[in-house]
């Protein structure tokens, strides 16, 4: 089977891996000529909006999808009437969108922090006198890893917010003071079968993901479940969905959603029986889903900037290495570490993982990060 | 890391598409020029004992392996001098030969059939008078799939049989009569580590193999660790070994060991946490192994000779198809199909692989099929 990829970074190159044993072949339409996924497939070096190159990659493939929201779905749509598209350019058109987002939790119930549409300065003073201070001010399209956000601590705040994220359509929430973050993903199939993986535990520093760790048994693990699962039914989604929760004691505050495989989902690679990246093929391919199951205690550690000696991750007991073939940048992804129970108990894993955040620089974490439980 | 494969066959496919996602990029020394993991890598076409075709792959690799164990142990030994290999050459030579194998497995006080060897005519008179009737007759090397093998029940089927086998050194067994054929799939890793997959039950047609069932829980699964770990820790091992198992009530006898990943373990790659092919990659690269824990009821269906149709089984619920692109030839494994319990429990799954048997050509077993248990 022929899969077309809008996006030829990490998370395209880790679908082509999980799709080799599924004999699958794959082209990826990316305007970037050092895309990352390239030694894996066919390269299609052209930006998203060249209908030529859309018109080619339908033309071979036998379904498409992509890798990252911050695509126009006008751009998504033209693709999608020349060929199985998952998920939709209407499902797109929600996920990308902040204020769409939000107001679809709301109305499938899925709770939420204040917020309120800011299209002006003036929206924005008006805003704060409903949701509050704290607050958070985001652009409602295009934002990642922190990116296009202001934290508005006291009402002089606002004016500089406001320039900082560009005086773009956006939207304001109350700052949710949260006990944890974790992360949810699911998959549907084009039949509508539903897989739902173990709860992540999720770290971020300079608003990047660092640390995700698996939580398997959590109590609120059937909450979480049936908060997506509104989600994908309402959307009539095919594939994979994060959705990202803030805790608050017993309760979850959902704070988006991503229509794609999700960075909080890369210790499934070898923390699960079946990956995000493998169930996010067979969904969209009309193949039965792979067991979600994760029998062990797994995390991921980001590599942010810096790679590291290969050699010395590779021997690390219990890590696999992920290393994408990108060039070092600071902020930038580079690869992560998966780490593994390897049956030494919980306490061996947590010390080889304040091993591992060591070595990926995050020695703060390493201190913090409590004994997983 | 590059690693360099003896053999470019099905075997050596399916270890490619578990290398993607470790990073791993192939050579195959493969004398077939048709060899079907060649579009995974690069294909060396020539024989084995070509010395300057190893050398090629010595300097390309950074570790090397073999798909099966019908090449002279001293073709191999000549590239374990140049290369890190794995099994080693030493492992090899005790299990490519029958005679040895059964010593060792009786060294190690792990019960076989009463065996003696056969070099000629006489032998094989004197040899029957201790094994007694009925007895089966196998050439020491470079059997498989049943050939060089001849069944003995009357003392007049002696010349025939010795003449059938081509008058090569033998030996021969009295026959066992099981209750169930089994194996046992087992991985070591080059610090000791061990890992072991539930048993497979088999079930062979006219020699071949046609299915495979994971017995999770099986009440000797414990016993039959024992017996591979013996193995395993006594030759050294370091890759995924096979060793095949009758089960007599409740005792098991030894039939015979493949220095490889086997037929009987894939579906592993559907049906485990981590397939028989990564944890060999693994095992040999020196890297950490992954889980072997396989949640739901697994089973594997080989196509024989014929394909069949892919959509069908692409939308056959639970089932997975992987076909070697090989071409349609009587008697040749042309591909398998894995089938995983989806959640609609036990009897689903197998009306389920009563359907895929019969989709096989496998009528017989499908009718014949007792329910998992």
């Amino acid at each position: 089977m022929n899969v077309g990829i809008l996006g030829g970074g990490q998370l395209a190159q880790m679908m082509a891996q999980a799709g080799a044993k599924l004999d699958m072949s794959f082209m990826f339409l990316c305007p970037d000529p050092q895309a990352c996924a390239a030694p894996f497939g066919q390269h299609l070096c052209a930006p998203f909006e060249d209908e030529e190159a859309k018109r080619q990659l339908a033309e071979w493939a036998d379904v498409a999808t992509y890798e990252f929201e911050n695509i126009p779905a006008e751009h998504v749509a033209s693709l999608e009437q020349q060929i199985d598209l998952h998920p939709s350019s209407q499902a797109l058109a929600v996920a990308r969108d902040r204020l769409k987002e939000k107001r679809c939790f709301r109305a499938l119930g899925i709770p939420t922090a204040e917020f309120m549409p800011v299209d002006t300065l003036d929206d924005l003073k008006e805003a704060i006198a409903v949701v509050g201070l704290p607050a958070i001010l985001k652009t409602r399209t295009m934002g990642y890893d922190g990116k296009g956000q202001a934290v508005l601590r006291r009402p002089e705040d606002l004016p500089d917010a406001w320039t900082q994220v560009g005086e773009v359509p956006c939207i304001v929430e109350s700052m949710v003071e949260f006990t944890r973050e974790l992360s949810i993903i699911a998959t549907r199939s084009r039949t509508g079968e539903l897989a739902f993986y173990p709860l992540s535990e999720n770290h971020h520093r300079e608003g990047i993901l660092r640390l995700s760790l698996s939580r398997q048994g959590h109590p609120q693990q059937s909450t979480a479940q049936s908060l997506i699962q509104r989600l994908l039914n309402e959307l009539d989604y095919v594939g994979v969905l994060a959705l990202e929760l803030f805790q608050v004691g017993d309760e979850f505050y959902a704070n988006e959603m991503a229509p794609r495989v999700h960075n909080t989902g890369h210790w499934t690679i070898e923390g699960a029986c079946t990956s995000q990246f493998e169930n996010h093929l067979r969904a969209i391919s009309g193949m039965p889903l792979g067991a979600t199951d994760a029998p062990v205690q797994a995390a991921m550690v980001n590599l942010i900037g810096l790679l590291q000696d290969e050699t010395t991750i590779r021997e690390f007991p219990g890590a696999t290495p992920h290393f994408y073939g990108k060039t070092e940048r600071p902020g930038r992804k580079v690869g992560h570490i998966n780490l593994v129970d390897n049956g030494d108990g919980l306490e061996a894993f947590n010390e080889r993982l304040a091993g591992l955040l060591q070595l990926a620089g995050e020695n703060a974490l390493a201190e913090l990060l409590e004994p997983a439980k």
